[in-house]
């Protein structure tokens, strides 16, 4: 098949031809290069591998000599929409920020009965393009608007940055909402926040920094005017982190723990045949010690996306503990512990220095990297960090 | 921790303690002994092994010396409620049935933009608790009612047939029905149906059995007369499979296709801390060549249920294309193509030999097991078949 769209929420980009006029592996989508009209064609031989059967035309010859029809998002409205009954969902700020209710199902739990950091992901991606469609600039039901499509643009992630304060459990009922901004001339932002809706308390907040694509070439575009004239009037100020601090997520050259030979399997494909970014997350999380995942959990990550995953691709999930995650000196004041792990210890303080030395030689952070194995070098998918805080429903046994 | 709440609505069993004072490869949940008061304990240590977070007391002392608080589903009702505004809930059938509306949303589709079938399995699960929690029956909110909690009683699944005439899109409003119903003297059956919203027009039927088990001996039990004063006035007669044929699965011993060395993921247990029974589907699933899985869509799976698998178990995925489902005879006449793949081929016969051709070596019925790899012998956990039929969506490209 010629292309595909690469819309989700969380697609990623096809790193290797981005820009094209500058070393593949210096392409950083945090400090965009945005190049004019493309001089150098895509590597179609290289689309055609991870090509897939989104399509946004009728028809598309397959490489299996197959046609396959267009299915699209069900009932895509023409004009704004204030409320949609179905999804629970209505519009907020002015009407151009969105609210949708969610009930936390017994799929999205995990052994702890906790809403799983794989489901928040599901629901922002939800959420995110359940407020494109209720506007009405819905092209093709991926989140690009009519301008993009006529332009062959498509939206690409470049960063993501979650914060979760309190995991909601089964059954809980949340309000999420979203809403976007600018993000320099040719970028966007969206936000998230998940509330409670019994209590009115914030759950988790995130960001994220998209930029555009054109779909043929591959690079990445300026934002043309019809499209800034789509969008712009959707732009609010607010954030949702505040103290967003885009500090840059070192490479990984060394890592302690990791995982290899990870393949996709075809139920980890989405709806454009690329893995999803979700499965991302799943196996950065994978390469955490089980010890930590079993007494922590994850209360803050940040990811940088480089370049897709093609379903043929092996890849590899490293992670290594920052040094300032340990408590490397001995003996530490229980402010510190307090500090670090992100709420007071006290009361385990006293339980004595066996607590203290597990406690000293816990990391709470983390520095990621997802990379495809290849020759002559690896290449990297996704950078990230992650913060980890003690569970507050684990505590040591002491009788 | 002592014991945990194996209960989800695909839960499986614990299969080696299974009725205790007969072999355990005999073992079949389709043909339950029931024993009355259990002469042989339970295998603590076994069941120590994979025992989990989930827990019905309020606190339960860990294997890793920690404590667990409770964590149940939020907001459980004593009493019968009619609507759930949240969920789009509403009672149905009498009041004794539950009916659903959900919509598609993007990550539950596949690359071909329909549901997949884990995602069906998992509205399945999903509206299955949310039955039992507008009943008013349930106890700790794993769909174990107030009487079964006193008799230590939990429910396992043992047969499991679902049909899918039609996938649904993404963005599609469905209508989701399910009710329960007897199973002979001491099971239960529960069914369910999905209709489109919009045309009223049935996509789906499924239906399973059910047996008690105590939680603490992992025998089977009879339904004690409390439990049965609690449910039976909830079930109904209606089936949503009419001509449901109990023919067994057989076992497979040699199998053309498999997966070797599958390991369960953190990520992949369910909050009981078990292989959830959506990735025994998947594990089957991927079993089936690449080939059929592009061309052709399952349209019935039917499950029976040996035991679970515990999260340290490796397991292997076996299935073999079924004789009756080969066009073996060289070139066959289109009404006999036609009825093997569940619709008219017509149009596509006359493109010639080679798809004939193509077709007639094209499986479309398969059995699968799951097993766990062991010594002295492999132990099984589900038995399968599956039947596919041709993808309405693609056909041979013929310029």
């Amino acid at each position: 098949m010629a292309y595909s769209v690469t819309y989700t929420t969380f697609c990623i980009t096809r790193g290797s031809s981005y820009g094209g006029d500058h070393d593949r592996n210096e392409c950083n989508l945090n400090n965009v290069r945005v190049n004019g009209t493309p001089t150098r064609p895509a590597n179609v031989d290289r689309l055609k591998q991870s090509a897939a059967a989104a399509t946004t035309t009728l028809t598309a010859v397959g490489e299996n000599g197959c046609i396959s029809r267009e299915r699209i998002r069900q009932n895509i409205p023409t004009k704004k929409q204030f409320v949609d009954p179905h999804r629970q969902g209505l519009m907020i700020e002015g009407s151009v920020g969105y609210r949708q209710t969610v009930v936390i199902r017994s799929n999205e739990v995990g052994p702890d009965k906790t809403a799983t950091i794989e489901s928040i992901l599901n629901l922002f991606q939800e959420t995110a393009l359940n407020h494109v469609w209720m506007s009405g600039l819905l092209g093709n039901g991926f989140g690009a608007t009519h301008g993009m499509m006529r332009n062959n643009l498509i939206w690409v992630v470049s960063r993501m940055q979650l914060q979760v304060d309190h995991y909601p459990i089964w059954g809980e009922v949340l309000e999420i909402d979203t809403w976007v901004g600018a993000s320099g001339k040719h970028g966007m932002r969206r936000d998230w926040l998940i509330r409670s809706q019994a209590t009115g308390h914030i759950f988790a907040r995130a960001t994220s920094t998209w930029v555009m694509m054109n779909q043929h070439t591959r690079r990445l575009s300026k934002m043309p005017e019809e499209v800034r004239a789509e969008i712009s009037p959707w732009f609010i100020e607010k954030q949702a982190i505040k103290d967003d601090v885009s500090e840059k997520i070192r490479k990984l050259d060394e890592a302690t723990y990791g995982n290899s030979d990870l393949k996709p399997k075809r139920s980890d494909l989405d709806m454009n045949n690329h893995v999803n970014n979700v499965k991302y997350v799943k196996w950065m999380l994978e390469a955490i010690p089980d010890q930590v995942l079993e007494t922590h959990q994850l209360s803050e990550i940040t990811l940088e996306y480089r370049r897709e995953c093609g379903s043929s691709d092996i890849v590899q999930s490293l992670c290594e503990q920052d040094e300032d995650g340990i408590l490397s000196d001995g003996v530490k004041r229980s402010s510190d512990i307090g500090l670090l792990n992100g709420f007071s210890l006290a009361s385990e303080i006293i339980v004595g220095n066996d607590l203290l030395g597990s406690l000293d030689t816990m990391p709470v952070r983390y520095t990621h990297l997802l990379q495809v194995k290849g020759e002559p070098k690896n290449e990297e998918i996704v950078r990230g960090r992650t913060k980890w805080k003690r569970k507050l429903s684990t505590f040591p046994f002491t009788s």
